[in-house]
């Protein structure tokens, strides 16, 4: 039997499977299957395949009750990646700032720490929680809920493409096939399944990151919850999460704890006295020009040379003209 | 025996007396105490008290280890409302734009409920919660670290004055203690006591809110924290009060329904398409105007009206010009 086989049939009959099918069809189509010749395809195109029965097939998502019957590869990257010690970092697709920022900082702590930043690609905290590794030069994974010669989001092939340079792209998807809102939640399970533990930093009420969430509880895997403000409809998915006994994740460092994981060396840059008044005015609340001038009594100009002094430290992020400090724990 | 006399000695001595001392001291003063007299001159001073053994001491504060002898009083409501349905708000002395609106919020809805509020008169989200039970015609209890007779901190006199007007300013401080630092955890333990829950709204990693909390939870009372944002250090507190276990808030109805308190009938107003939108654009993350003419291509001036709108109908707080959506569950 070739798990390769049975994810092509997949492909072309539509259908998700993960268990040999019993009818004639797929029968009919295995005896005709050239597997030799498929994988050469593959590879003629920079793609690979690992089954369920080879040894490389990741551990932790043969755990799942229902593992696909294999992955496709796009990227660089061995495909031991995929069972190195690694985080789901997932949420909202049109996410707040905050939500945006706090992606971007976790996949960048997370993936400093030696961890590998698994998310799905999507806009919002997905895409922000991939380029914060790839900020970090840590390595990160996309599982992708299509075809694995999709680009989905078209918007994000670029950043499919730098994933590829030192990481991956993984679909259980053959070339082809299309995205179809059904296969999001296969999808999450792969990611909840590759992740030792899974971060949800903001969901709505009814977010696709809670499924994912379901998925690594229901693997008995750690799901990590990311607290954000209660007038915000971006975290009532996140603080259900909480109250369902999720852990609140207050830091990077509260993942690497969990999982025993040695926090990186290293701490706040020198700072000058200037951008020392700012980021301390900043560890409160996020805050624009405006106010950081009202509340520290520096000049305008000042305040924003020490802007672009913490951001480019990355410790102060900035969007849509309200400044943020991303690193409170230092 | 009289829990006055101890009282008013411990307030001659500057002492924190919860038990009758062994000294000479004390007996000596016990058998010149005029218990009558001394009762009256609080009545010409609009002052009562209510002692450990009389009937009207509320049974909740008597359930702690160590209630105080007893309880002076200002203010018209009768002494029963110290034992009424009662939710402690407290939080950070310098709180943020969110703590604040927050406290308020939950002041104003479980006020609205039919709960009282209790707090402490701190600057801060001890404030906010009392002015938001005021605001809403309800009633409120301020509970002091210094004497009965003393506005601490004295910004908040005519806040006092106001509580004492349907609600009540109480102590376990004979008239003219000093405020004095550890009077202040002493007076905690009072508010959580007297609380059938507790709701911490922002603190700092040492707060004083903690404490309160600790003291709630000692008592095996309920704790409630606010999440907040994790880059924010005024909710470092509270999120470490949710990894120890508290119940994370997301609304006051989390609180209601946690002491089995019906909620208010009532929903959201009729809005005007414009204010209907606008308040969309805040569901999900605070805003000024500027991102908000942004965010929804209406021009200032009809954002500008539908923020007084909005703000009018208390389903909208403004801060530093950065509006939020308080009311986001209707």
């Amino acid at each position: 039997m070739s798990d390769l086989a049975l994810a092509v049939f997949a492909a072309e009959t539509g259908a998700h499977l993960v268990e040999v099918p019993r009818e004639r069809r797929f029968e009919r189509f295995r005896r005709s299957f050239d597997e030799a010749s498929c994988r050469s395809k593959l590879s003629a195109r920079g793609l690979r395949f690992v089954g369920r029965e080879e040894g490389a097939y990741p551990p932790r998502l043969r755990e799942l009750h229902d593992p696909p019957p294999g992955l496709f590869l796009r990227g660089g990257a061995p495909i031991e990646l995929l069972s190195a010690p690694a985080v789901a970092v997932v949420g909202a697709r049109a996410c707040s700032s905050y939500g945006s920022q706090v992606a971007q900082l976790l996949g960048r702590e997370l993936s400093a720490a030696g961890l590998v930043v698994l998310s799905g690609l999507a806009r919002g905290v997905d895409g922000q929680a991939h380029r914060g590794a790839l900020d970090a030069d840590g390595r990160t994974v996309a599982v992708l809920g299509c075809g694995i010669d999709r680009d989905y989001p078209a918007a994000h092939a670029q950043l499919a493409a730098r994933i590829c340079d030192r990481g991956l792209v993984v679909s259980e998807y053959a070339p082809g096939v299309e995205p179809a809102p059904w296969r999001f939640p296969a999808r999450n399970r792969v990611i909840a399944g590759l992740a030792a533990a899974t971060v949800v930093v903001e969901a709505r009420e009814r977010s696709g990151a809670l499924i994912t969430a379901d998925f690594a509880l229901e693997a008995g895997r750690e799901v990590f919850a990311v607290p954000g403000e209660i007038t915000s409809t971006l975290s009532v998915g996140t603080h259900a999460l909480l109250r369902l006994g999720a852990t609140p994740l207050t830091c990077a460092g509260d993942v690497l704890e969990a999982l025993g994981v040695e926090p990186p060396a290293g701490g706040l840059p020198e700072l000058g006295e200037t951008a020392s008044t700012v980021l301390a005015a900043l560890s409160e609340e996020a805050a624009g020009v405006d106010q950081l001038v009202r509340g520290t009594g520096l000049d305008a100009a000042a305040v924003s040379t020490a802007l672009a002094e913490l951001e480019l430290a990355g410790i102060v992020a900035e969007a849509e003209g309200l400044y943020r400090g991303v690193r409170p724990q230092d």
